[in-house]
C-alpha cells in the first residue's frame, strides 16, 4: 500500500459528511475524487476545491482510487460495498463512514480478497445536512472509530488510522458488534427522545400559540437532534433495531420511573436519584 | 409609585438569576440591594458592583424597598412571600423569578393589601448555578412571563414590565395555571429526558469504559439540562408535579411508539413520523 500522501482517495457522497472529509483531506494525500448523483454537490465541491475531480461515475472513480470511502447512508453504504469491490484495485482499502456497523461489516466481509475492508465511524456531525453544510473542520478533535475485519490487515488499518489523523481525528478500535450496543444509547436513543419531545409539544401544549415564544434554551438543546436528516436516521435505526429498541425500553421505565417519584411525592428519594444523575452527568463533561 | 428609575430594588437570592438581575439593572433604577445567607455571594456581588448593598439582613432590606424581587428556589419564595409583605413600604411591588407560578400566586393573593403582587418567569437559565454563574446579559433577548393577580393594578404591572424590558428582556403577559402546563411539557419534561438519558446510559452501557470517549454531540445536548441545580429543580418538579407527570406520560408514549416503529420494522410509517417531527422542530426554530 501506498503511505497517504500518494493516496487517490475517492469519497462517495459529498453530504456533511463526505463533503467535510474530502474538504479535510487536501493536502494530507494525493488528490480526491468526488462522487455524487447530484450534479449540484459536485460542482460545489469542486468550486470550494474541496475535490481534485468530481465524477458521478462511480465505476471510474472506484478503478482509479487507492482508499475509497463511503459516506452515504447506511443501507446505501451496504449496497455499494456489494458493487466496488470488484472495481477497485489490488490492494486497495475500501472504508465507509456509516453510524451502525453490524451489517455493513457483514456486507464488507464478502468483498473480493484483493480489496481490504476497514469500517469507521466518526463521533460528530450536525443536525444539519447537504454538501452545504460540509466544512473542512468538522473532524477536528472528535473519535473516529474504526472497525477492522478479521481479514483486514495490519497495514490497511494502519492506513486507515492515518486517514483520521490527517483529519485531526482521534483513530479508536473498537470491535463491530460493540460499537452498535453503545451508540444505540448514547446516539441514537438521543434521537428518538429529541423526537419524542418535539411529538409530545406538538400533540398538547402547540394548541397554544405562547408557547413557542416561551421557548427556552432546554426545549431547544433537548430537541436538537430532531432536525437531523431523516433518510440517514431511517437507515441508522433499521440497520440497529434491537439495540435501539432496547435503550428505548430502557429510557422509558426510567422516565416512568422519576415521573411516579414525582407523582408520589417521595422528594427525598427524587433529590436522591437527580443528585446522582447530575453527578454522573457532570462527570462526563467536567 | 415611583418610576423605575428611582427605585430601590431588592432582590433575595444572588445566585444565577437573582445576581444575573441584579447586574443587569446597575443603572436602570435608583440603587439595588441584594440579600442572600451566603456570605460569600453578597461579597462577591458587591466587589462585582452588581449591587449598591449587600446584607443578611432581608427584613431591613424589604422596608427600604420600593420592589422586592424573590430570586430563590420556588418552595423557599413561597415562604418568603408570606414573611415580607408585612415588612414591605406601602404601594411597593413585590415580585419573584419562579419557574412554576400556581402555588406562589396562590400565596401572593395573601399577601397584605399594601403591597402589589406580580409573578415573574423569565425563560432562560444555565445549566451551571451559583453567583459565580451569574451575568448581566443573562436577560438579554429572552422572553419574561409576568402573571399579574386579579389584585394586580396596572401600575404596578406597568412597573414590572419596565424593569422586564430595562435589563433587555421581552415582557410576556400569561395567567398562571395556563403558564405551569406550557413549561411542564416545554421546559420540565425536558429535565425529565435528559435526566433518563444519563441514567439509562449509566445503567447499561458505562459498563464499557469506551462508552465515555465516543460521546457525541446528541448525547451532550439532548442531556444538558441534566446538570441543573437539583434543589431547584426538586422545587420546580414539586410545585408542579399534575403537569409534569401528564407531560412525561405522554412523551413516553410517543417514545415507546416510535421504539414499536423501528421494532416492527414499520419504516413507511417511521419515515412519515419522523418527517412531521423534522418539519415541527424546524418551524419552531428556522
Amino acid at each position: 500500500m501506498r503511505p497517504l500522501s500518494e493516496c487517490a482517495v475517492t469519497i462517495v457522497g459529498l453530504g456533511l459528511m463526505g463533503g467535510s472529509l474530502a474538504g479535510a483531506l487536501q493536502g494530507q494525500c494525493g488528490h480526491v475524487i468526488g462522487v455524487d448523483r447530484d450534479a449540484h454537490a459536485l460542482a460545489c465541491a469542486l468550486e470550494r476545491r474541496f475535490v481534485d475531480q468530481a465524477t458521478a461515475d462511480l465505476g471510474a472513480a472506484a478503478r482509479k482510487a487507492d482508499i475509497v470511502v463511503l459516506a452515504t447512508p447506511v443501507r446505501s453504504i451496504i449496497q455499494l460495498v456489494g458493487q466496488v469491490g470488484e472495481w477497485m484495485k489490488p490492494g486497495s482499502l475500501l472504508m465507509d463512514l456509516g453510524s451502525t456497523k453490524g451489517l455493513i461489516l457483514a456486507a464488507m466481509a464478502q468483498l473480493p480478497d484483493h480489496v481490504q475492508p476497514l469500517g469507521g465511524h466518526p463521533m460528530c456531525g450536525k443536525e444539519i445536512s447537504g454538501h452545504e453544510a460540509a466544512e473542512r473542520e468538522l473532524f477536528d478533535g472528535c473519535t473516529f472509530i474504526l472497525s477492522p475485519l478479521a481479514r483486514t490487515s495490519d497495514e490497511a488499518l494502519a492506513l486507515g488510522k492515518a486517514l483520521v489523523e490527517s483529519v485531526g481525528a482521534q483513530p479508536l478500535v473498537i470491535e463491530g458488534g460493540r460499537q452498535d450496543y453503545l451508540v444505540g444509547t448514547i446516539s441514537h436513543l438521543p434521537y428518538l427522545l429529541a423526537c419524542s419531545l418535539v411529538s409530545t409539544a406538538d400533540a398538547t401544549t402547540s394548541a397554544d400559540p405562547l408557547v413557542w415564544r416561551i421557548l427556552a434554551g432546554g426545549y431547544r438543546d433537548t430537541s436538537r437532534v430532531a432536525g437531523s436528516d431523516v433518510t440517514m436516521m431511517v437507515d441508522i435505526l433499521m440497520t440497529n433495531r434491537e439495540e435501539v429498541v432496547k435503550a428505548a425500553r430502557v429510557c422509558g421505565e426510567q422516565l416512568a420511573y422519576l415521573a411516579d417519584l414525582v407523582d408520589r411525592g417521595d422528594e427525598d428519594l427524587l433529590r436522591e436519584k437527580l443528585t446522582y444523575i447530575r453527578k454522573t452527568r457532570r462527570e462526563h463533561y467536567p
